[in-house]
């Protein structure tokens, strides 16, 4: 994920398209860059870190086009680094390029220029596209963004200019947004609207496979034959705010509504005629043959993640794994020995408790392996591999998205240790497998039925004492449907396996009280049931959540919340979605600022 | 612990008898028995189970007698069972003998005995008492007991008759409770007040090694030479229902009040020469040097307990060690093998999450060690080994005492396992018995400092939420805190690391929540103080619990409960007392039923 923005016009681009990438910094902030058509030639300034860097760099310079295009960056092929940053420019000088998305055929394309005679810089998918342009540019950029686009594979959106156009600059898209901004006397692209709202409020919205010829006073839109297409304008009337969440009113509704895009970004990338391709590390059969455990490390969601990852991977591929929150870990002098494995799992990359626990494990000498969504991060750099959650940034304290596509991972983790191990059988695993690439469409219709949760939550917003039980993963799930509900909501609510509740705590029920029970493994169900009714006989109100053929739990529960009828193994990815809005719901009903809890930090660095 | 009557008079005994054992039933329902001079001879009747098995087996006989003693036992050496169950009788039919405590020579005086010709029908330490007073007997009852006792090592309280005399009984006692009720024409014994409580209101409380002589008009006390000693008339004013508690409120303070005595009792018998020794079971060190993992499996407190477990067993003994909630446990396939140890927990023996999880564990071939304190329950029966803890009935539903000699039997295991691995040098092995032989005084010296947590109790027992954090041991005693808060006061409460709070949870701490720290971790507590400080910003009002020594803990919290200056492994024995005593406080300023909270039971024998 990251942003792109491109303009032509009267005015000098550079402060527009820097104040553009501002807006949408939420896209990505790893490294920034612009190019215009500067005095006869292409003029690239970018570099790594935040926006600030870029703005600093840029007022050193006279950057005095007309035309340009900007990118702030999110990586997902190759370190932050200067080098990796867009635009990224053809070897001629001729063809500058920002892109927004993953380009999958990238090594076949690299190598076919390669023996054309381009040399590569960079480590990005990018800069392929800038190199096919030139090649394919034979005095008709039109042309030549067509025929490359029709070669790429994979998701873009495209800015491109050429030094022997100045009045002129191409976009196009596939699977990542881009819009057209019609100005007066200037036009603009971008990813989102924000970024050109301060100019004007008349767009277009690319579809795919869509490419507009942009020039100062025109845009063009044509289909991927040539055929010019008739766009409608839309008129924006957000204001600038709400934009910004893309006509979300959060940031965690954005979050939540990208995670059937992201688990897919996550999961189909690694599926592979369907095998599970885990290429970029390297876990021998040989080592998991011989391994002593496993050990889970992580802080607040990640390591609910770690618990279900726990259940998984014990399950397939039938390794001890113990699951640790990284600031106890860290201090108890764990047993670790280099037969051992230690998985760290982190959004951030830069939670210090687990950095410093992935230390502490590397020091005794156990492999570690992490998974992390921003790439180059302090823990994706230190472990020894890593597996990247492809979940975009996340704005909201609250994590979502980054959540499920960490279960994603664990799933292909324990799919892939199990086969090497032989645990798994091959009908199993290919059942797993579909039921894999169906999630992000599970995910989707658990999303669709938000009404709902909404609703249960407008009538119960104001409970005091919220319990979460679960048996088995929907245990694991409880507790990040309680963390959820607690961060944002600040209503004190605590997890519980459903069959603990008695041993002590349901000392707490008494009438009114609101118990919510995920349910989705049907060997439990019947034991959940029996909970649901000791509950029940104190009064509680009992909000369950199930797959739809699960009939009978309709008649303990008060409220039900089906989700679609997915294998239980895999349910977690689907069901914590409910909890999710159930938590936010819960939050906006009490007028709470969802985006930003107090007392939270996103990325928490300190001890 | 048992509980044990006579009545000497004009009345039928035994209904008086079986009466004053209801009143007794807390201290022990495993068996219960009567025997009364009856036509010329002694008899007998006693069965296993409780009080309403006899009461139903008297009905059904004709007993007469007008002097008879009477039990209802806790068992402690052999099952509960009819055989086992007392009073046991000579064989020659001539005295009938109860008794309360264990006579720790008993294996010596039993061959004595044997050689003398004597058979032996029970497993239990009381039947040699029986066998030696008969020994002793040459016509004067008085002198064979006075006899008896002085070859008596261990504890007991006593009630003797003798077919030779139809008109007298005897009683005496050291380190178990023994009173004698003062009538009208009749005259009593009992372990406690309760029992005779309907009769008189007039009692002497016997001293150490006095013996009380009786018949129906005069009651005689003599001291071990044999002296007359004046007796005070001790009148008592309670009520019925406060004698039973002994004059304490509620029986939970009672057995918190108990805890030092317990703690010896558990720790005492198992230190021998200044070494541990565990020779009810045998474990072997070749088994420990190939064991591959221990398994703690428990519910509830004793879960707590078996986290403690876990971090003992690790450090010291170096074995890789899991912790589970045995409704979880059970269902999740757990990894198992007869390289595996599963230590089972739970107070009753029959707590029935955790029978199961045995169970499982014994199908998979795990090797079963329980730590119990119901001697021939369920749990105990089906372990491969067992170790008691010698805690006594626990009637509060709320578990307290037991907790602490969980605990107790925990530091044990640690240090043999770690002395027969090697992994522990001797010094550090002596200092950690030391420790642990000095815990009865400490615990004691943590009860009388009681006022302090009670005010502070005072001061805040309308809390809505509270939070328990700790780092490494701490966070383990957190949990059992937070759960006796919840269980007994209903306030919502939950236990967290000390690091891992701020991975959410802290969004719920606002002006004036209360926060409880023990900070018993002499290097963790610079990491904590930070902790304290990150909860103080947002307004949190601070409860400290540490040893006298940590004077820093001053500066940041905003009350500290001292404890006194023990070494941080042992620690938690101590720490945990104050915080069942907040616990109590916080339910008693509330008026909550203490002992019978809602919803909960003693001993939880559904799923």
């Amino acid at each position: 994920m990251c942003g792109i923005v491109g303009y032509i016009g009267e005015r000098c681009a550079a402060p527009i398209l820097i104040n553009g990438l501002k807006k949408l910094e939420y896209r990505g902030y790893d490294s920034a860059g612009v190019a215009v058509f500067d005095n006869g030639a292409l003029k690239v300034v970018k570099c790594k870190g935040r926006l600030k860097c870029l703005e600093e760099k840029v007022a050193n310079e006279t950057l005095e086009g007309k035309v340009g295009i900007g990118h702030t960056r999110w990586a997902t092929h190759g370190e932050p680094n200067d080098v990796n940053s867009h635009p990224h420019i053809s070897n001629s000088g001729k063809i500058a390029v920002v892109h927004n998305g993953i380009i999958e055929n990238y090594i076949k394309l690299k190598e076919f220029l390669q023996s054309k005679g381009y040399n590569f810089e960079s480590d990005t998918d990018t800069e392929v596209v800038a190199h096919l342009v030139d090649y394919n540019y034979k005095g008709d950029l039109k042309e030549a963004v067509m025929s490359t686009i029709s070669e790429l594979e994979g998701s873009y959106a495209l800015g491109v200019i050429c030094s022997d156009c100045p009045d002129m600059f191409l976009a196009a898209r596939k699977d990542s947004p881009l819009i057209v901004g019609l100005g007066r006397g200037e036009n603009f692209i971008a990813s989102d609207i924000p970024a050109i709202l301060e100019h004007t409020r008349d767009i277009y919205i690319l579809e795919d496979k869509e490419i507009a010829v942009l020039d100062k006073d025109n845009v063009k839109v044509f289909n991927i034959y040539g055929t010019e297409v008739k766009k409608e304008v839309f008129h924006v009337n957000w204001d600038v705010a709400a934009a910004e969440k893309s006509g979300y009113k959060h940031f965690m509704m954005k979050e939540m509504c990208e995670e059937p895009k992201v688990l897919k970004d996550t999961i189909s990338p690694r599926i592979k005629d369907g095998k599970i391709v885990l290429d970029s590390i390297n876990i021998e059969p040989e080592y998991l043959e011989n391994i002593n455990r496993i050990h889970i490390v992580a802080c607040g969601t990640a390591y609910h993640a770690g618990v279900v990852g726990k259940y998984l991977i014990e399950k397939l591929a039938r390794i001890p794994v113990e699951v640790d929150v990284a600031s106890e870990f860290r201090y108890r002098d764990p047993l670790l020995s280099d037969k051992d494995l230690v998985i760290i799992i982190s959004q951030s990359g830069e939670t210090i408790d687990t950095l410093f626990a992935l230390r502490e494990s590397k020091r005794k000498g156990a492999r570690v392996l992490s998974i992390v969504n921003v790439v180059g991060s302090s823990i994706a750099r230190e472990s020894d591999e890593v597996l990247y959650t492809w979940a975009g940034p996340e704005i909201a304290v609250a994590s979502t998205k980054a959540y499920n596509t960490q279960l994603a991972v664990l799933y292909l983790i324990a799919c892939d240790f199990a086969k090497k191990r032989g645990t798994i059988d091959d009908e199993q695993l290919e059942r797993i497998i579909e039921q894999l690439k169906e999630m992000p469409s599970v995910v989707d219709k658990v999303l669709q039925n938000k009404e709902a949760i909404q609703k249960f939550s407008s009538e119960h917003y104001n409970a005091k004492s919220i319990f979460f039980i679960g048996r088995g993963l929907d245990y694991a799930l409880s507790m990040e449907g309680s963390l959820k509900l607690k961060e944002i909501s600040y209503i004190h609510s605590e997890a519980y396996a459903g069959g603990e509740l008695k041993h002590g705590t349901i000392a707490l029920i008494e009438k009114g009280t609101l118990v919510v029970c995920p349910m989705t493994q049907d060997d439990l169900l019947e034991k959940m049931i029996s909970n649901i009714r000791e509950v029940k006989a104190r009064g509680a109100v009992v909000l369950a959540i199930t797959q739809e053929k699960n009939k009978e739990v309709e008649k303990v529960a008060d409220v039900v919340i089906k989700i679609p009828d997915v294998d239980p193994l895999v349910a977690p990815i689907a069901a914590i979605t409910s909890m999710q809005l159930f938590a936010y719901y819960m939050a906006v009903q009490k007028g709470c600022d969802v985006d930003k809890p107090r007392n939270l930090a996103k990325s928490v660095t300190v001890e």
